[in-house]
């Protein structure tokens, strides 16, 4: 009685489940003022104290635009979270023992992209140094490129794919649920909403976010601009003062504006798979998935990511299924045994 | 009583109406085969008749995709058409006595787009000649670009300022409401949708077309593919042979195909204007108005539109208001008394 | 050229149309200053007029709550109207030649639902006496209950079950598409609505209605409000004087006022047909379908009166498919047909 | 490092988070078989350790349906879960300390109700003797009546006043958000959906259960109808045998079994509360608000409540604000206050 929480128990796991907290030095001083201290959920494995010699390869787990750890972390009834899918799989002896490691890209804009970012910090630096970093120094790892894998959905996906490109040599696998990519479907059809919503604040995006800060609840469109202004955080910053963001279209009119959203498809999976041949040769599985009704246009953009990939006579593993956007954890039945595969396991 | 059905009463006219049919030389022998006669809905004011030596303008409207005349023509409780808000406008005194032409521009895939077609037939040609020819022989009209005008909403309004570009000389205004422009917002989301679609159908679009005729009910993925089935056939067609059309995009992935694209912006608004200062010059009016939750995003095109025909130094009426695309019928009220009160009366 | 306006061609008919204009005795003077003088639109079948000597049956359709003839009448591109579907039918051979009768029973709130009621007027004596008297005067019919049948959709079908229940005699079948019944589960999901948006006009009905019938557009609540006002100006009227009306709900707290409700109910198919055996039994066909997604839940309403009939031990033409509640007018292939098998031809 | 993980500093609060896991009596043996081993979380202010003499009052929180104390704790970003409301307002000395509870009464048909029900098992008893003796024995709690309070959102509301009424002496004070009640707004127009959705599995509740608890995804229908099962056994059951229950309609047609639903309508606060006056008396603070946008129509319940309440000479506090169900979390700004402002602090 009086002992602390216990995650592992209030979400019904074999294994166990740590918070650190890490002080990261890539996000020190970032210009948002986001904290750099940030936490690091670990999932670890039934038998991971008992056995101290053997070493484990690690799973990391991006959230979306919107998440952050803790939302990770979250269980409600009749869903299952990725701490649960991972605990169950192993249970079931049908993923080998791993870790599951979360990792908090969360910003007040709602969310960083993992892209080293003048505006927001260095979220892709971060992810690969510091938490990379962390785990492997406090936890028995397969510390080396192939005992580590890099997943998520959605924002998270794209994240996923974002490190394996710019940072070859720390993930053997990636998998991207839904991830964000071929961005002509995907971001171009909310522009008109972002610019109808910033028009009503004067193009006061500091005002803007204030007011949503505040706010009890938020409309779709207030969504949406914000998750705009996020990536143009990301991809086409204007420096390091805050809010200080070049948008994709014309404040006036709201048409397109072709040189800032060029800077957006400088980072967009579809459009840069094909110059990455190394970095993709070097992964032992490249996956993707994503539903064929997804609202975002996701599902177009995974099968250009897959044929741009094969073009480069590389396999990649695309499956789609018939779903939306929204609520996709259960794939995780299918990526997390898929990346434990093929890593090493010590 | 057993005289024949009287449209003007059961509209609540003061005005009369007439329905001709005029056998189109332009549609004679299209591909799709889609009928060569077609109906031409005409609104008489008040007095047409007994002041025999008088000549009127005349409003030529132009109906939306999966409009026809009879659709125009249709009368609602609580609703009023654009017969109806003639008639009342002009009895109020705010408006001038006009003729008002509906002009039908169906096609067995849902409308024209009020364009020439190798694949559908000569809609602007039948128009600008054979619409307009049988009026201002049939009808004591002011039978010169000066008594002209042409308006209509959504694919009507493309329809309006398509013909003013092309058609120089018809019409000395236009007015478009929430007319297809800025083809890249309006059009570009809507193209996964239709790549599933078809995908369903092993991209037959014949077997698609028969199946939708066929169905009780449409869904409203089924409807979106139809509709851009229609444009194509406007802007992309490939040949006289019904059906084949170059689709926007890769039938495999559903990625942008940039070629057909750049053939559809030919026609966009947005992208024209700019080259066609001339046509545009020779006009006393040109109107667009726009509401600024637009499903399809057509009050950015507006705007686009309008601002890039000022840079031409020329004016233009721009107004927004607070709906979305559906029903907006009501800006009859404004823009009617705006292109009558332009045109030459006898 | 220049003849009237042709509604068979518009409609693509190869019978006819008529649309006389009636002066109805039952209407006049109505509380609510609708026009007594009413449209009856008279389909003719192909040969109607040369074979002089024949008669033919006639089915009385009824428009549903904001509809009035007109917008039976009312075409659009790949609908078919009710007219259309009779015209086929007979040039199929799949039904027997058929008058088919479009009664107006619009009022200033929307829909009298075919009752004589003090506040909106007689509106079921207006439908058996004026209008059939109308039609067997001016037309070769079947005069007699043996050569009718009414049918209607929605308020439509309510309208028929109403009329045989309570002018037996006059109609040997009916037809009811998705027709209002089993009130506790149609409408009183709709009173919270209506106490809100009442609530915001200081429960002024006049004001509401005022200000509905000047709005460009009005909401799906305001919609609602109208129409349980109709409802309550025939089911639960408190006098004359045009919006003096009890509601089903105290205004205070949107409670259920179960003394007006139970006046409701007195019109309710559903609660009704076990008391009328002689009324149904005089019946040659009871029809009845719904979709069973119908949002205003009238599937169930159709299985209670189909059940309740039954018990009766009389036999019942119930049909279910797969559609919620709009647009179901393809059902006209089935109903009409059984409806016309069942009258006397001459 | 590698320390258990800490709820606290997740949710940033000042003060401090258990969770206990109790066994409860009450629950033992349930027939449902859901678990009588329960996490109890507790919310510690600030100073709580270090003050080992003061006694503080304790608020208990019920989850929602669909709900349980793990999603009451979850966290996201952008919103305020319960402690972290609580821990904000005494942080901002808006509110004196307090303990803050949550209680699980998840059950496999998604909630209880806290109910005691034959079927489900004695969830009123469980909250009230084993979750608050617990409270009392393992924490420095004013143990009596006066230092506790009850509050909730939804079927936590419903379950809030349920308590107060069933189980006098145990709360001084309850505050429902959108609490059900006025079933017959609420729950009657769900009963269609669950009619129809329930035939598709041939009436098989089992059958249904089991298909919804395997299922990735499930539709509006299928948590509408799990839903409905879960009151049905709550205010319904027939016997201890899982998923005998008695629903609210007939199966054949859907229409209202007036009988089983009276047995729900006894546990309607609107119907029950005018008949306890003495149990009501003894609050110090009855609390009620609702969105007036509820789409369960529960605005116009607590309006019912309210006024029955006032009508038996007590003081209600009654809000209403502008939203709708869902996420109304905000609300815990008012009724936390409130609720504490009423209570003995030691």
């Amino acid at each position: 009685m009086h002992e602390r929480p216990d995650f592992a128990r209030l979400l019904g796991l074999h294994g166990d489940v740590r918070i650190d907290y890490i002080e990261s030095e890539s996000l020190a001083g970032n210009p948002l003022g986001d904290p750099a201290v940030r936490p690091v959920g670990v999932y670890l494995p039934q038998g991971y104290d008992a056995e101290a010699s053997q070493r484990y390869p690690a799973l990391y787990v991006l959230h979306g635009y919107t998440g952050d750890s803790a939302a990770l972390l979250a269980s409600r009834p009749w869903e299952t979270n990725v701490f649960q899918w991972a605990d169950r799989l192993i249970e079931q002896k049908r993923m080998a023992p791993v870790l599951v490691i979360l990792v908090d890209g969360f910003t007040r804009l709602g969310g960083s992209q993992y892209v080293d970012s003048i505006h927001n910090g260095r979220y892709a630096t971060y992810t690969v140094r510091d938490v990379v970093g962390h785990v492997d120094r406090e936890y028995r790892t397969v510390a080396t490129e192939h005992g580590r894998a890099v997943l998520g959905k959605s924002s998270g996906g794209f994240g996923a794919m974002h490190l394996v490109l710019e940072h070859p040599g720390t993930f053997a696998a990636f998998a991207s649920h839904s991830g964000d990519s071929y961005f002509r479907y995907a971001h171009i059809p909310a522009f008109a909403t972002v610019q109808r919503t910033l028009e009503t604040h004067g193009f006061n995006v500091a005002a803007f976010v204030e007011g949503f800060e505040r706010k009890h609840k938020r409309s779709a469109a207030e969504y949406t601009t914000m998750e705009m202004l996020a990536y143009a955080a990301a991809y086409s910053p204007r420096d390091a003062v805050p809010f200080d963001l070049d948008l994709p279209f014309e404040s006036t009119t709201g048409e397109l504006r072709q040189d800032v959203f060029a800077r957006w498809l400088a980072f967009d999976p579809a459009e840069r798979v094909a110059g990455r041949r190394a970095e993709l040769a070097r992964l032992r599985l490249r996956y993707l998935d994503c539903g064929r009704r997804d609202e975002y246009n996701l599902d177009i953009g995974a099968r250009v990511v897959s044929e741009r990939i094969r073009a480069l006579g590389l396999e990649v593993r695309h499956e789609e299924f018939d779903d939306d956007h929204r609520n996709v954890g259960y794939r995780y039945e299918i990526s997390l045994p898929a990346l434990a595969a093929v890593l090493d396991h010590a």
